[in-house]
């Protein structure tokens, strides 16, 4: 048992609850590295949400609340890690929920979707198709989800899915603690922190976004200037490490 | 397959053959884990061999060839990235090889020992003791081995044991690309490089150093420094990283 005083408490049993879920196949082995390269970015913006962050997870909310349709993409990470969450913030955005894998096999994505409908979340479900430009098993979304879609939130997403989502003309959100990566780089906003921390942020911002400040922040999106105000958030906390 | 022109091809195929050892046991899940944060710093030192990790790697060759009783401590993701790399650097040092996990089982034990010696390593064997100052089986060590050392060389150590290690009176080295981790401020000596090129390193410098050299760098070993000079690396490759 990890002491609740630790001063890393949250991210050791974010690490716990991966390997466990890794061990039941939810996660997949190449999810549990995705996963530690995300905690050292953590460490790095000092495992807190940061202004720039709070204000994206701001963003996001106004996006999906002024979506035609949002789709919110879940893999077996974020499906270990924040089931709950996600049947949250479906039930403050309205959003639909689609289970997408970079290691897709019919079993871990009946696994997910257990898992996710025990949390209480709808998840989409019928005949995948393939929709999105992507090689192999990667293209197949539904239809009726992402296949319609004029906005996706991709929580721990790989570089290339965003690029194709963006190249099939969707709006794409993705909560990415690398601002380095391409997935950060390639998304229409890209909300730097740990995903537990920020989906219930987006949640809270639906249900208290004050009238007009929902285009105001969508009109002032500038994701350049987020992500670098990630990175110097990183640098500054790099700075100060070995005092 | 991936092509071997490809930019990260390097860190590419380590994940792939950490994963491969992971589903035979050889590493931990916690192991996977602990490689993706090490990607990412390794991301973040641009994957390279810096100056300093340069300067790090020929001390650390000048105190093995110096040492009274080096032993190399080596663990699961040790072992299964670098076992060629450790047995060379055993022949051009002469110091013993102990495994040594944190999760620890006798199965574990084997296979990594049986992993090690098929690629030409001698790994002492015998009745482990409890010798290091830590909880559970991670107490356990060779008297003949780690018990009598005088300097321990441990690769992707945890905070833990590098303490214990210097509790005991042991010089360490340690080869960690997190330059904020316990380990790394813990020991007497930090490698900021990726395992698979700081071993050869070291082992290149074991048969390069002229007469005299490794005094010198032994008597201007200053770990602050070098934990600093890779730091500012991070810093100054961050600031670029949005051009």
């Amino acid at each position: 048992m990890i002491p609740r005083d630790h001063p890393r408490y949250r991210s050791l049993v974010a690490r716990e609850r991966l390997a466990r879920c890794a061990r039941e196949g939810v996660v997949a082995l190449e999810g549990l590295a995705a996963h530690g390269r995300g905690e050292a970015f953590d460490y790095l913006i000092g495992e807190k949400t940061t202004r720039s962050a709070a204000l994206a997870e701001r963003t996001a909310a106004a996006m999906l609340l002024s979506a035609r349709h949002a789709v919110i993409s879940v893999n077996g990470n974020t499906a270990a890690l924040a089931a709950a969450e996600i049947a949250a913030l479906q039930r403050a955005s309205g959003a639909d929920i689609e289970v997408n894998l970079f290691h897709r096999t019919e079993e871990r994505m009946e696994q997910i979707i257990r898992l996710l409908t025990e949390h209480g979340a709808r998840v989409l479900s019928g005949n995948a198709e393939r929709i999105v430009p992507l090689s192999h098993d990667r293209a197949l979304s539904l239809p009726e989800g992402i296949g319609d879609a004029d906005l996706v939130l991709v929580p721990l997403e790989d570089g290339d899915r965003c690029a194709a989502l963006r190249k099939m003309g969707k709006t794409v959100i993705t909560i990415d603690l690398n601002p380095l990566s391409r997935t950060a780089r390639t998304a229409n906003l890209t909300i730097v922190d740990e995903v537990t921390r920020a989906i219930p942020a987006i949640t809270a911002a639906c249900t208290t976004l004050e009238p007009g400040e929902g285009e105001r922040l969508i009109a002032s999106l500038d994701n350049t200037y987020l992500l670098r105000a990630a990175i110097d958030e990183m640098r500054e906390n790099l700075s100060h490490a070995l005092e």
